[in-house]
């Protein structure tokens, strides 16, 4: 069994690194947003042209971006959705509910401060979990059958 | 032509209310969460019995909501998503993620503050408003096609 | 909002009166498979041609009642799944799998003694429950956003 | 033509290695779930954190065997589903159910004396066995077209 | 619960009439192909204009028919097909294939004489009937759970 | 039998009047687009505010305009798209796509000098008409299986 | 592009044999419904035990027929369906409406005499023929953009 | 991640050619429709014979075409469409509205001419592009997430 995973959600601490360097040797397949901030605010003006209004400015950028989300995450088994201790990361709880309406298993990652917050997002998962080496151990798990 | 709408997110202000009343002769049904914040807060433990891990007490309540604001998603011809100015909101965002997903029209309304922090959820959208009344302009022109 | 239930599973108690009772006043809509026990059984052969081999003479009737439940669950919102303690009742967590992948709500009403043995079946349900006026209380709240 | 098979139910006798055994040499893929009963009991809480009530522990636990299991099933052609004369094998009977609403082929294997109990499911099945060798004999026909 | 039933197949004897008068008082709708055989024929060249080639007279007249049929039977929860004793009757086989594959629930109605020849449509079906009277007993009993 | 028909396309003659005149007593329910040309190119801006680029001004109108096609698009068992002699007319031949992909019966009407034009959508459709009286006529046929 | 053809229909003559043999070098793949006629009729008693009643002998052998029939046509991109001269061939139109609500490219072989007979099956085909040399070039020319 | 498209539209500019050389090294697979112009309007009746009528000449050939189009579409991850300066192009907005309802993204290509005209059809895309190096931008941006 191969599963193929997609890693939404925070992108400023190195969590999908953790992820993917502890399930080497597993069947395993990961995928993700683009993680370059300023590439991934400004690809729609640089590619398709600038805009003066910031609205559209950030639609077109959001609208590429959205061809590798929505690919990658109807292409996943299980979508892994981290939400970091800052921000409002409205566009992981969109791909949370986004996956969780295509019937994916969903992993939600975030501190105990959160937990009230996302109450509705963690009543949707598989699992939810405080740090990437429960992932591994949950991967290795549904692969192998094993706890270590 | 008769629209069902869904009117999600924001619950401490009465924006509900200012599109319902703005639609009155039109062919429009509303459905919406359950508004009552301390009912939505607590109906798991109070049906099902008291949890002493906040986690649970949570997880049991989300889940009874989930009855109510799925089926509403799910037989909605719109849905609206209201972000207010306070709170995380991350149930608002995942009720757009998933509406989208099923290919609902979504219409977003938030103040101009918000604006890139939900460039990926307004990007999904029909239409993106600050006010009630556009909501109401917007329900009048589909259904009747004039502009006032 | 309108409700519809299916009301599966145990036919020997009067959980579905009860419930019924409870919820008089709600808009909810009730449907259940043919729990007249020797009707349900006998169905088959009665009107099809009697079978000496009791494997299709159950074969006959449980396709016959497959019409009426195929039929209630696929109109259901919420599939009510009660577990009694008698009997292996397998048609019981037949239908709660299948209604979870049509993506149903599912309730489980079933006594503790059961939970072990019913975990993978509560783990895809709203609410578990024990007794029908929980399931009241829960329609009375889905549908009015009140808790008495 | 491949055919994946998942292989549900039973854990306590070698039925599934007879199977494999006897389908060396043709174009099968075999999945199932978890077997270790231990590891499939206790795998949420060892991972996600110990629970004081039975009722979470398992529900931890039944909802990371989900992430296998509904990945298994949606990816087979066919699902098999064996009862064993112990347990009460509801989550067997919910695989069945799960499985037949997504249309997968339904192999039951069962000994008679649950001929009755099992009405509902066999309906639902394409072919209804007591033996390992006669899903092997199966596999052999749909695959190669020939009767040994 | 009201069953909505489309009548396909033979045309030439009355056994629609037969089920519908049997079925009067029971909560059950109707439809059924255009049965004027002669219209059914030449429909397509009536309305959109004369055909040299019969290919294309039967075509046109096909593909009106189809705007009926498709229709009733997305619409139906029972697709009852019956085959007399005479002609090819492929449309009716084609109408068995097609609403198996959305999942109606199939009742096949035939003489013995063809139960080898239609043993691919009758495992495909939930019923297989003789008589008109069978069909209206089969649904008393799906509705109102009674055998007279 | 209810048919629930969208008219879509050119909105500068009366065929839909035309159709509408026919249907009189018939059991059909027509949608159709804004055919206001003015409110229908205007209505993003005027409702969501100026925009000094073309392309965003058409976008937000066009954006508001398809949360009533595809709503009346989705809803219907008929889809009537009429090409006229002026115009590029995209939006027509893309609605015909659209209704194509979810299975709708499609109808399409033009003068011949289309013929060739169209000759992809035409073989999409199941009946191709040149006068609104044809539309009438299969309809008249379809819901009541006479020719007059 | 590689193309997956599912080839049903009649059994007594090398038409499929003369369609691969075309197809030779283009880029295809086939599957066919088993055509040894006696392991076709027998295989459910063989496998599955003795029955003493006709109908059940070919519903054990139907249902373990269905399995690579099911699969075969869900995996196809193409379903070929062929009726020859004799036989009432009802599977094969079976096999043709199931493919077409599947949404498969349907492709229809069979002799003018049969013409008036498959009218409803043809009008759903995206090609009618007669001989296999006329698949071959289409399936060539789909391939390839060729006509030789 | 291999991204798959299909590149509707215009084919009398080497804009697919261009597109494909930008896109060398980058994992992406192309999919078009038959490009050469004689052989897509005849493949019809040179394959299955002549038709004085030019309607059914072309009906023909469009559904050889409807073979390898749908599949390409149904395939595709990405469905990028160009409107030429010339001709109604049809086809190429009934594809737009094929993959827009199916869920595909879709780029749209065109002059700054047809803007207007094509206001629908860009509304349902997620880039709208004036030059094949966009596209290979776009393409280069999703696969690696950078920006040159």
């Amino acid at each position: 069994m191969l599963l193929k995973l997609y890693l939404s959600g925070e992108i400023h601490t190195n969590w999908r690194e953790d992820i993917m360097k502890g399930c080497q040797g597993l069947d395993v397949h990961f995928s993700s947003p683009v993680t370059d901030h300023a590439a991934s605010d400004d690809c729609g003006v640089v590619i398709l042209g600038q805009e003066p209004d910031k609205f559209w400015h950030d639609h077109k950028g959001a609208k590429l971006n959205a061809i590798r989300t929505r690919k990658a995450i109807a292409d996943a088994d299980i979508v892994v959705v981290r939400f970091g201790s800052q921000y409002k990361q409205w566009n992981a709880a969109f791909d949370a509910g986004y996956a969780a309406a295509l019937g994916k298993s969903l992993i939600i990652m975030h501190e105990a401060e959160h937990q009230h917050a996302l109450k509705e997002v963690d009543a949707a998962a598989l699992a939810v979990v405080e740090k990437p080496d429960e992932i591994v151990s949950i991967l290795k798990y549904v692969l192998e059958g094993t706890l270590n």
